[in-house]
């Protein structure tokens, strides 16, 4: 059965919008690599991204600049929206990371030209912001977008990271941008690379 | 293997909050009566949070005072976080409900006592506000915790409504928030309601 029988509100931005909501449900079933802190199944978009917006009220004190945590949030809950029909890339796939670009932004004008078009421009220029990670703002949202699987794969014996054969070098780039933008955080992450190839998580 | 051996940063701030954002992930195991818009299975807290707070990006225009979006999505993404604990209460679940405050309350104690005091301030204070849905934020942020499940039973054959012998005046009840403050997206609604009782799937 369509969507569209439950509809013809009248009101053609309403049903765009309405629609529009079903249409993105579809990221819970956009799985991760990266395991629930549980171990018990892949995170999916939704659940990741809820994760990092609550992540965004705790976090900001280690930045070297004062980030505006309430638009980082808008650009959370929206980073991965464009994975509804690219699907998740692995942080450590150089094929996959190279074919990224255009398949999301072909994903980006199906997705986006679905609901009125400010709305469709507002958050195309949000997710845009967040993918430069230039603004002090994406630079925030990107750090968490990075330490919440970090911390996941920690507190699973390193999963996603044995799964992949990975070596430190690939997680210290990835990492990188806490390193530069939230020291005292890196810190932590870096004893935790240590502890990682203690326990043969992580290939050194 | 505990947290507590991954933590230990040497900073008491920063271990008690990546301790809580490891806690909060429980969310992903708090499972709600509503189906996903797919009926593969039903949705959890996790989900539902992020989900609301991306609507909140796109029906401001039809609340009757305009909000602040920004906070609004703040709310919504902290909204349920005191689940982790007193668990998912249905929406028609009478008994459930007369002793909801007090378990939430207590929920609330335990959860925000784990992150620094202001933090733990700052994000009880906005799930009070939520609660209370007197603000008009907080308004705009109730109608769409109302909608969302709403659209979501209205694309899985009136499932919740079917599995608790809902009784369309209890909808309208629920609903009612959103006939105050949103009264062009009640229309839709109660067309709605209209289709799910000549369907068989909300009781008159």
């Amino acid at each position: 059965m369509g969507i569209e029988e439950f509809l013809a509100s009248g009101n053609e931005r309403l049903d765009m919008q309405l629609k529009f909501t079903a249409e993105i449900d579809k990221m819970t079933s956009v799985y991760r690599r990266t395991l629930l802190v549980s171990g018990e199944r892949r995170e999916n978009d939704a659940e990741h991204s809820w994760h990092i917006a609550v992540m965004a009220l705790l976090f900001k004190e280690y930045c070297i600049e004062e980030p505006d945590v309430e638009h980082a949030i808008k650009m959370l809950v929206v980073h991965d929206l464009v994975e509804v029909y690219a699907g998740d890339t692995f942080a450590y796939d150089d094929k996959g990371n190279a074919s990224k670009e255009a398949r999301e932004k072909e994903a980006a004008d199906k997705l986006f030209s679905q609901i009125p078009q400010e709305q469709g421009t507002e958050i195309r220029s949000l997710w845009e912001e967040f993918d430069a990670a230039r603004t002090t703002d994406a630079k925030y949202a990107a750090c968490l977008d990075r330490l919440q699987p970090f911390l996941h794969n920690t507190l699973t014996e390193g999963h996603t990271w044995r799964e992949g054969h990975t070596r430190r070098e690939q997680v210290e780039k990835r990492m990188k941008i806490i390193k530069e933008f939230m020291p005292a955080v890196y810190e932590w992450v870096d004893k935790n690379l240590d502890r990682g190839i203690e326990k043969g998580w992580l290939n050194s």
